[in-house]
């Protein structure tokens, strides 16, 4: 086993370095691109430049052999054709494999590749956000066999945000990222905003053109968002936090009327995934705290992550020294994951061989120092829509049960006129959501008040500086 | 000489891997930034577990040694203090340094420093961009000792792209970049866009708020753009091309009115340093085709380089698998600058030990399959604006002039109106350099025409895919 944590198969006989040999797991749409470019002159040259040493696809485990090995064959590459199998660990546990591209989906079989590849000190690509989120106890895993994970396109795709964090950021200190990480809600929101659909409306539209399952719950409750969350925190706060435990909000209670008063304030909507470095508790015991969530968010209209449209994803990062930073791209589809799977084979060779150079690979630090944020204490400022009888002493009531929960009342605005019922649209100063919840129940149990129709909460620029 | 090409200092009695010296050449704003993480035990931890190796701070060199030396004791660290001298050689030159950050700046002691530095088989991380543009030969030297030599700080500050380009594109094919890399010019643009401000008012703004010098000619007139854009091709597109070689046009010319009216067609002007890859002239010969170029752009609104204001800087790329990519930061000042170091500094860190490891640092490929564009061939869409006296047959003859050139118009809208001239201004279709020239020289002819007051070029979305 030793063995294997050196490249395998020697120096290539031409000076370019040392050999590294690749097995692919799965070769549907993204697997089949990163396989031509493993066998594309050009890009085999770029790949191999940048990771300073040969790179030779040794073998491919798909089910469908013949199919596959023949479309592969087809490419026109004069390089060697890779061995063909539908083995997975066969192909991966062959000695002459140092780098292990898992493209096969799902947990199960995917888990048990990953995990053996690990063990073995192979190092590891993967795309699969569903295998890291089930399966956390792989990073352990990882760092124990001294074996390189990279996942880059398990969270916004194309976009190089993990890198960044883990390499470019390293000497800095993230103290609050949001993210645009599910196009699914982004495309409809963004329709909603454009257009006046409703959320169902919108929902249908995205599901017509192929942006949203069937079954949306994933996508439109937050529970993907959530799990890509989980990575960038990883990352970012090295934080250890399972995506079932991040407070999560979807869209499917954004109403278009929302959408076009907030943005009469100048606000646009977006579901962020927010991770946020808060200081200790009140007490001051407990040291700093990470606070995890996923939610409808309201931000000015001339914010970049305002400016990231129908299905794009982009991840807003704020660091201490590095100020803002935002990275934006195509969250999904085959090419775009591809191009992030064949940046981290680079990274990944590159890492094989500092570890032959004796790169120490340190375990990722647990994230015990970082005690969760209560969500009764998070704070925001927030946009509150009530639907009132248009009668004098409904404001003043109102104003009384938010000042009485002490949440302090930034403006105040009357949509409609008359007889019928009215919407008072309040925007209100940065509050704790204990608070906010004090006051609102306070304000729906008001004999004039018919609903609170909405509460979205408003980002503010007080998470980098606080 | 070959000793120094392994890391020097031999393992780190706790386990933690090899231990790697580093050489800080200035300690000015930056540099001391630098020193501070490189003792501050929580960054350095962090620094060192991306590295895969410890990391220590052993010589400083600085001309106010005194000064700097006492500053640094007061950091609080417990970290031995490096050894302080004003004799940069010295400092880098020590058996015990393996990785040489430059931050003295200038252009004649730091590139002594640098070529010393790289011919000993040390790494070199700088941020010194004026020094990569006047001695390229820097690059070359880097590649034949086999050296790390990595800018990430030289262009666009903070935002990690240089990085993006080099690994996590690695397999990917940029096909396009269109980047905002000055900061001044983007902070006069959007603020006559913001509040109708002259240039002159503008740029007099800029001066009084720190973000443009005395002189603002190396940032009005596009010169710092060419030379980001230098850097920034070197990465996308393997391409050795001199700054004073790519074509400018600064934004002296821009008025007023044009960003209004241009606002009111949905577009927004940006100065761009764009690079773009083009298909072999018409004749075929001569394979791929690159076109470096730097100058005001009008794009719409709703792109989100649009939403990139005041003085922050984004490069927008496209890739043949990604699609496209944008990133978002700070393009200047000192915790920026210190935060691209470090991260520069892990890279060099890990380089070095792939290096131990056997990693070939092969010579970056030369450009010569890149053939230049002559400026008459390039192509954009048009915004032109033309003083006329306001009578009939005037906007036939103008008409008239375009159709013989073959520049096709889009829409044309009138301001003004009454005895005095009036303003007509144009949107033209996809023409090249030499059309529009042809047309233009015709129309400024005409009788009634007073003047062509302006001709912006606009971003189209042809790059990507042609």
């Amino acid at each position: 086993m030793d063995a294997l944590k050196s490249p395998t198969s020697g120096r290539g006989s031409d000076g370019a370095g040392p050999v590294l040999g690749v097995a692919l797991l799965g070769c549907g749409n993204v697997g089949f691109e990163v396989a031509r470019a493993l066998r594309d002159p050009l890009a085999l040259a770029a790949l191999e430049r940048q990771a300073g040493a040969r790179l030779q696809l040794r073998s491919v485990a798909v089910r469908d052999v013949a199919r596959r090995s023949a479309q592969l064959a087809a490419d026109g590459s004069a390089a060697a054709l890779p061995t063909f199998g539908d083995d997975v660990l066969a192909a991966l546990l062959r000695p002459d494999v140092d780098l292990v591209v898992e493209l096969i989906g799902g947990e199960e079989r995917a888990g048990q590749a990953v995990r053996a590849a690990l063990a073995a000190g192979k190092a590891v690509v993967t795309a699969n956000k569903a295998l890291l989120a089930a399966q956390p106890d792989l990073f352990a895993i990882a760092d124990a066999a001294g074996a390189p994970l990279l996942f880059e396109a398990a969270t916004a795709g194309a976009i190089p945000v993990l890198r960044a964090l883990e390499v470019s950021l390293a000497g800095d200190r993230v103290q609050r990222l949001a993210g645009i990480v599910n196009g699914t809600c982004n495309f409809i929101l963004t329709r909603m905003a454009d257009d006046g659909l409703s959320f169902e409306a919108a929902l249908a539209e995205a599901q017509a053109c192929g942006f949203a399952e069937a079954d949306p719950a994933a996508d439109v409750d937050g529970i993907d968002a959530a799990s890509k969350l989980a990575l960038l925190a990883r990352l970012a706060f090295g934080a250890e936090v399972a995506p079932s435990r991040i407070d999560r909000e979807g869209i499917r209670g954004v109403r278009a009327e929302d959408i076009r008063r907030a943005r009469e304030l100048g606000l646009t909507i977006r579901l962020l995934a927010i991770g946020e470095r808060l200081p200790a508790a009140g007490d001051g015991r407990g040291g700093e705290r990470l606070d995890l969530r996923v939610h409808p968010t309201l931000l000015p209209s001339s914010h970049p992550l305002a400016a990231v449209r129908g299905p794009m994803n982009a991840v807003w990062v704020e660091a201490s020294l590095a100020g803002p930073l935002m990275f934006y791209g195509q969250g999904a589809g085959g090419k775009p994951t591809a191009s992030a799977v064949l940046g981290d084979v680079v990274a990944a060779a590159r890492a094989l061989l500092a570890r032959s150079g004796g790169a120490k690979v340190a375990p990722r630090p647990a994230c015990s120092t970082l005690a969760p944020v209560q969500a009764a204490e998070r704070q925001s400022a927030w946009h509150v829509a009530c639907l009132v009888e248009d009668r004098p002493g409904v404001l003043a009531a109102i104003a009384l049960a938010f000042a009485r929960a002490d949440v302090s009342v930034a403006s105040c605005v009357q949509h409609g006129r008359g007889g019928g019922p009215v919407e008072l649209v309040f925007v209100l100063h940065r509050a704790r959501e204990a608070q906010m919840a004090r006051a609102l129940g306070e304000i729906e149990a008001l004999p004039w008040v018919s609903e609170v129709a909405s509460r979205l909460r408003v980002l503010d620029d007080g998470g980098g500086s606080r």
